[in-house]
């Protein structure tokens, strides 16, 4: 029997991911699409590429009437706004609806930290309390048949996480020296028109974005980082934009523990982290974000870094562990990671409909 | 009474670039081409968009013969390939031609280091010793009417080092934790087709590359280093590749030196280091690679980060310092930069040409 | 019980793909990948995105050897380029192995066409009198669980046949008045480094391209439109390159063969034509490359220009008709046509794996 | 003495290139900035570009006042979008001032045909009717030092008349067989942040736009062509656009009015229209965006199809005449010609500060 799947809010990039995954799933199917506007929304206007894809009766969005959508649907792919998100949450859970929230609305399990990372209190803090952080590769025990809510991850955080986690785990690296140094492709900042995302803005460009250390993935990437490492891990971030739709890397670095950690150690410590990981493949050569697009793959790369070039010089060089990680901001680091924790929710083969 | 200027090696983008800024000079004008190739080469069929913009006597590229070239020109842009630099070079000194040469040959001023970094020893150690090394904004002074070599910086060497000086120069940081994350267009790996810059692999890429922790780049970033801060400065060096044509960005990422560095200080350094300079803009906004494009300005911006979002948490967090460098790596970190160095070396305006 | 299909030729980017849709279709998979080359050569270093996803028994490529290949496979994707086509051909269906054939070796029919537009004689006639052109949505009927070797059609030619074949069969418009406006993206002209597809030079770069007049795509489509249309049909056709990875757009400039003919007569006659093919989308708005990517959609739209803007001028205007049609070449234009192709030939659901 | 020049609306991308254009004249500079908007702008926050590139006092916009327009300026750059252009011109006029107007509002002399086109009555019939149509290759001697106002003409207009005019004014092809195929980059699309052109819609996409047969470019691309001609020539024009950011390619598709013309007849008809004019490179390759990017350039070559690869078959070809033309839409299609066009109306070398 297929899981039936509403989405709320499709009018987004990760709506229109979440109906091409749909459409490839082999045990799910997309049965309501529900969204706030007031005037008619056609999917495959919105996304012409859609045209001849949706069956006309779901193409057409619905309110969001969560009745309606339980009558429907099993679970709702959650994609509004935040704060529009916690909102609408107690409704659909209540409606007896399993959630998978794209929004950042229950990331963050401090309704503090939520706070000062989103400028408002949380709403919603009951369910926040209950919600399950959904990155499998980390936390995979957290979802469960029994599971109501899960937060999917950012897309930075996805990346670093999966990226810094063999290393916090084993106690390798110093946990005060951590520089998470990002770049993302342009789906990541939203459908909405902006001036800075203007093709003749954005074209040939690069550059750091935002106020420098006050992203707000970076909350969540220290939640992560001091979960898998038992201690607070502050860290650095510094997101860029890249000229490009879509993908993410993350290039890491990180102040090896002790004198006596060697490249060995490390890539030990990554294999034996991702060896039965079906989304993460521990590379020879460096990750790419062309090499995971349109694919739920974390690629990951570690080097060592103790000397300068032939050694030359004598200088006294910082040893330095550098790991680089990609994922597709659309499949990872959203709508496929969301798929990937319906799987879970559901008890279906993790890897359904994505690979 | 004009310069006149020769390249040699005019094939590659540098020399395309040269030649867009001879022709905008206004007290130099391009007098001789010379190429290493056999076959007759006329420049407006390498550069389909020089048509018309060459005269047609100079346009045809001549053999490399220093005493015809010294009859021409007062100075030659070397723009071979390294090692072909170094066997070029004496001959084109002993005709009394000045050069600047836009090649890795004479930046590292220690021959042990260039060995280890380039795999070959260097080959004129003599005029190694008494070459300039080219980047006006830290070194002016080594520029006079009497030098006769001058060594153009590579590009990352040019943006790092300008972003870093003002910390360095005012011992503001940690000389041994220094990153820097660069990203790169693709114009900076020449003009020669390679499979990794094959259009349909490049385009909607992103990833770092080359043998991480080894570039060449990085000797030559910390020689300058050194300069500056008067003592070792060892870096971890990390270069991404953009899939855009010109302009590098580097992020790098120091530790201050002590606890009570406010950003004050930091922007007071900027501000005083560069104020006088036409080519450095200490920008409020983030430096875009767009926003140089075309240019010979290096972009510069600084950030302290000491605190989380909104210090909701009781993280002890590292304070650091963030710096922003953007030039466009055919300009100021290549032939624009070579145009200025030229003007230093016959005392005229530096800006002649460039503004 | 599955088809087993082996690719001959696979490191060029049809091969890519064929890898890719193989992993999607429900009943059939790879099971043997052979080349040309003497080193060795394992698909997932030539596709660094393949890594984890191909088994490693098939991932090192293997001689072509006939024998062998009939062993493993039931049909072969033959991705050689022309010539190499041909010689392997009459090897792999001695074996027993249905082919499709994705150079242009067995595309046209006329052995004298053939030598004119690709500069040699055709070396395997006997084959090439029996191959079916694998057009299925103009000649379905040609591809049969009997046939053994299916000529798959050029990208271009898909395009635009897609979009002429209603007015051509109605005889809605003049046979000598017809224009073919195309415009590619980069990967139709193959995975080997060229200098026009450098990154920098192909970059922010349109133009046309090759021998105006003389691309070997004209006498393909021109076959096409001759057996669509029963009577000869001279084209124009001028392509253009895209900085872009993947897409065809083709602009077809048509003229009314009669005064009468409406907007109505002619949309009739592409609804009537595609109201059953399931991959053809006649859409109200205008086809984008970028909304058939990933797809085997062909989009097409037609319009009728028959005054210029609110015949405020007296101009006794011209009627043309202007059909757009748009495909992903490396999909619909290459390895996804050939996947439909063998889905017939199998007289599996055409659209099988394609969805 | 300097030109002094006004921007009146410099907030658009024709306004940045004219400030950039003016930076590099050699007798004109900008002297005053004026915007229609209420709040303070600087243009060195609109462009960072600019940021120490224009002097203080300049770079903060002033109100539209055409008294201290007039004290401060000779010329006006009109940027302001159509009917605003209209509604300013008559005070700018009376006070003085010349006018180079970049809006479309006095390029159609027709006003009748404006109205058709544009959808509303022209307001300022007056001056319409003295305005001079700024395409100094075909009409230089329209442009005098007592000319008032020059209307700069459109980009499609300038491309595609450039690339016909040779054709028409030797009566070389038939007036009712034109077909104009245009690819625009993004620039021409204006500064606006709009839907289709946020960067993860435009980018790798390609397509055609706007109600085809109804561009407002058609109407004034055939009054050139009738006033080229002398007889009317109605055309069929189909714009697409290209995911980068400036340039502009027409191919032309012609017949010619008889059978003799060979193609060196046309090739002479190019080389002496345009032998001496500065800008225009009749070139024997293929114009290419790219290489006309940056500059006031219009490249042109034709091409005469009269038979098919190798005549193998016997189909009656008809013969063709496809013309390329390629500009930089902000430079040749904007802003250099209105530069090309102050130089005009003052007398000026036609060529100082494009060259």
């Amino acid at each position: 029997m297929s899981i039936r799947a509403a989405i709320v809010g499709p009018t987004g990039f990760t709506g229109l991911y979440l109906i091409e995954l749909l459409r490839r799933h082999p045990g799910a199917e997309l049965t309501y699409l529900a969204s706030r506007r007031d005037e008619a929304t056609n999917i495959t206007e919105e996304f012409p590429q859609l045209l001849g894809r949706v069956d006309d009766d779901i193409a057409m969005c619905k309110p969001i009437d969560p009745e309606a959508i339980a009558k429907a649907a099993d679970v709702v792919f959650l994609c509004l706004p935040h704060v529009a998100s916690m909102e609408a949450m107690p409704g659909l859970l209540d409606a007896g609806l399993k959630v998978v929230d794209l929004s950042a609305d229950y990331r963050i399990s401090d309704p503090v930290v939520y706070e000062a990372a989103y400028g408002h209190p949380h709403a919603d803090t009951t369910n926040l309390s209950q919600a399950a952080y959904g990155l499998p590769e980390l936390f995979r025990d957290d979802i469960t048949e029994d599971t109501l809510l899960v937060a999917n991850p950012g897309c930075y955080p996805t990346a670093a996480s999966i990226g810094a986690a063999p290393l916090l785990r084993h106690n390798l690296v110093k946990p005060t020296q951590i520089i998470v140094n990002g770049a993302s492709g342009t789906t990541g900042a939203g459908r909405a028109p902006k001036p800075h995302l203007h093709f003749p803005i954005q074209n040939e460009a690069f550059v750091a974005y935002g106020e420098i250390g006050a992203h707000r993935h970076q909350p969540e990437i220290e939640q992560v980082f001091e979960r898998v490492a038992g201690q607070d891990v502050p860290i650095i971030f510094v997101p860029h934009l890249l000229p490009i739709d879509r993908g993410i890397l993350t290039t890491l670095y990180f102040e090896p523990i002790a004198d006596d950690i060697d490249e060995d150690d490390i890539l030990d410590a990554f294999q034996q982290a991702y060896e039965d990981e079906p989304f993460v493949r521990v590379r020879p050569d460096m990750p790419n974000v062309k090499h995971v697009r349109d694919t739920n793959y974390c690629d990951v790369t570690v080097r060592l870094i103790d000397s300068g070039l032939g050694d030359a010089d004598d200088l006294d060089r910082p040893r330095r562990i550098v790991v680089f990680a990609a994922i597709d901001n659309m499949f990872k680091g959203a709508s496929g990671q969301a798929m990937q924790n319906m799987n879970l929710l559901f008890d279906l083969d993790e890897t359904a409909g994505l690979l």
